[in-house]
């Protein structure tokens, strides 16, 4: 019996390679369900290849033109957010891929857990935003998550077997993005374009824009908290420009556990798929003599100041990573729109956090209102910015 | 309850880093027995230290005098190779840790393995010359092998959760000793004195010249192949001057695991006493920030012979492993005496791999006797190089 899938935002980065890594093991996994925000035209040629029972496109307007353009298949088709929420907890879903990009991906996924449902989870802000509430719906659904990120797949894959025993510490790799070298004066000149380079992975606008700024590498120190029940002052983070080394675990005996590979989201996707099992794929191969070289470097807290926020939104609690995520939702789209430099987008983030309301335990309604709240602050100050200059 | 422990080869490197280790934690561990070949001295101060049930002298010559030393204590006094072998099979031992250096391992840690204890590996030659016979033991007894050796220790806890899932290849490092950047000529004209530094790992003579020589490297992949069921093409070797990686499992999914540390025997010897589980130790910590660069070279195989012998006679198999292992064993102690070059050495076991008769099936008796006649052969070839000289 195929393990059967739902996958969120399947034309996004994470689900085009997740639909990849399916179309290589045709027994082991068969697509129930496709959703897409926007991307109609991906969508139907995703519908016409897997062959899924259903489709769901976020954008309610699109629902005449996909329902036409998909009319010869046998596959139903919804539209809008409910259906998405409603289509997760069927009872031929398996698996839930959540590979939805942003803040957007949260209430799906939550409607996923609470099913019990197993999520292969790539959407960072589901735990960033709700870590505290996600973990206790967990205990009572049943649901398990497994990451699909490079880094928490990494820290996951070490902890296998290890069920039970000591951890001091987990160390999560950064590439450093295309900055890496780069002087407070280089980085204030930063084009969108230059940002979009990432050196080694192949990602969405968004996650690029914030693994260049280490925002992203920030996200997953607050998702690893939650995924790994471990406070923020064991988590580091190390700066590897390979991205060879994938992260770390470090035991309370003294020895260490790292996952390694070419950097391919392929590896981790098809870990979280077929969990506890490994299937034999011909992904890329790590060939060490190939990487004469793999250098580790303390990240530059002066430079770099997101990450420094986000360790401060951790520590703090409560709606303090939610507010942090919708401000830098809002600094990306603005930077990428060539409305503020590269470095403001940490002003943005500093901003509103110090300026929209605090609660230290927040429920999913004050989170949505603290979400609009935020965002709203953050764009004001981008106006006052650009009004400046 | 403390787990009990029979140490074998207590006065040798390895042997004193577990005392070392085991004083650490008292309520964890028991020493019951201790073995040791010839160093009285050290001996009866371990012995006085920690007050085992007995302790065992494997020169009888040494006997009375070791009687004398310890006759204010309460512990029981023997001498020879038959009262070692008696010793790991009592009810009060758990495990026996086996780490007497070269062929003289091979009988005590058999008795160990047919009496269904556990087994704390740090006799290469055990595997080595004995692997296919050791595995049907260990089949009947019951018995398990938990390697201390830093390499296979690695490929030990990658493993760790992996139960069933394929495995590709696996991957161990070394350090390529301190001659790792030498010339043909400059490895000729090596010194004892020079060999025996070794620029990550202290250790004891005899192993560590076989690090400089890489037949260190050539019996751990031999090792590698009985304990973890994987064949030749399957084990490979790469440089890593760092010795920080100290080995790596490749799945057949494309993800890779390794584990990692400061070069410390104590952090393996460790596991190797608590598995499955983990203790926190304060033993050193690995800090990657302080490891800017890791580096990973091809071994290169016409300086370096020895590997490509191992891996010779790991294919050919039967006692062949057995005739490699006797006369490298002959050819360090004449390098270590000054008697021949550090190449002669590869000359010296590729002639007694030749000349030593082989056997594809061979019992534990015909081992014994390609042992000696191994010695015998390679002594002569060196007597030979010594008359032209």
């Amino acid at each position: 019996m195929p393990k059967r899938l739902a996958l969120l935002g399947s034309t996004g980065s994470i689900g085009t390679q997740t639909l990849d890594v399916i179309s290589r093991f045709p027994e082991e996994f068969k697509v129930e369900a496709l959703t897409a925000g926007n991307n109609i035209r991906l969508l139907v040629q995703q519908a016409q290849k897997f062959l899924p029972d259903c489709v769901v496109i976020g954008n309610t307007l699109h629902y005449n033109q996909l329902k036409q353009a998909l009319r010869d298949i046998p596959v139903k088709v919804y539209a809008g957010d409910e259906a998405i929420e409603q289509v997760v907890r069927g009872s031929n879903i398996d698996i839930v891929v959540a590979s939805m990009v942003g803040y957007s991906g949260l209430r799906p996924t939550i409607s996923a857990i609470k099913a019990g449902k197993k999520i292969a989870l790539a959407n960072k802000e589901t735990l960033v935003v709700a870590g505290e509430i996600i973990k206790k719906i967990i205990k009572e659904s049943g649901s398990k998550i497994i990451p699909v990120d490079s880094e928490h797949s990494a820290i996951f894959q070490c902890l296998a077997g290890e069920s039970g025993n000591p951890v001091e510490k987990i160390t999560l790799t950064a590439s450093g993005g295309p900055f890496l070298n780069f002087t407070e004066e280089m980085l204030r000149r930063v084009k969108p374009h230059e940002a979009l380079k990432h050196p080694n992975w192949d990602m969405g606008n968004k996650v690029t824009i914030d693994s260049a700024s280490l925002m992203n590498k920030g996200l997953e120190v607050i998702e690893a908290k939650w995924l790994f029940d471990i406070p923020p002052e064991q988590i580091k983070v190390i700066i590897h420009p390979q991205s060879i080394i994938h992260s770390l675990v470090h035991f309370a005996d003294g020895s260490v556990k790292a996952q390694l590979g070419v950097p391919d989201m392929r590896v981790p996707i098809l870990y979280a798929l077929s969990y506890p099992d490994r299937l034999s794929s011909d992904l890329p191969r790590l060939d060490l003599s190939k990487c004469p070289t793999l250098n580790f470097i303390e990240p530059d807290p002066s430079r770099f100041r997101n990450l420094a926020l986000a360790y401060n939104a951790l520590k703090q609690g409560g709606n303090m990573p939610c507010i942090m995520n919708a401000a830098n939702e809002i600094a990306v789209i603005a930077f990428l729109a060539g409305k503020i430099g590269f470095l403001q987008m940490s002003d943005v983030v500093e901003f509103t956090m110090e300026k929209t309301e605090y609660l230290a335990s927040p429920g999913l309604g004050f989170l949505e209102t603290t979400n609009s709240n935020a965002r709203k602050i953050a764009q004001n100050f981008i106006n006052e910015l650009l009004k400046k200059s």
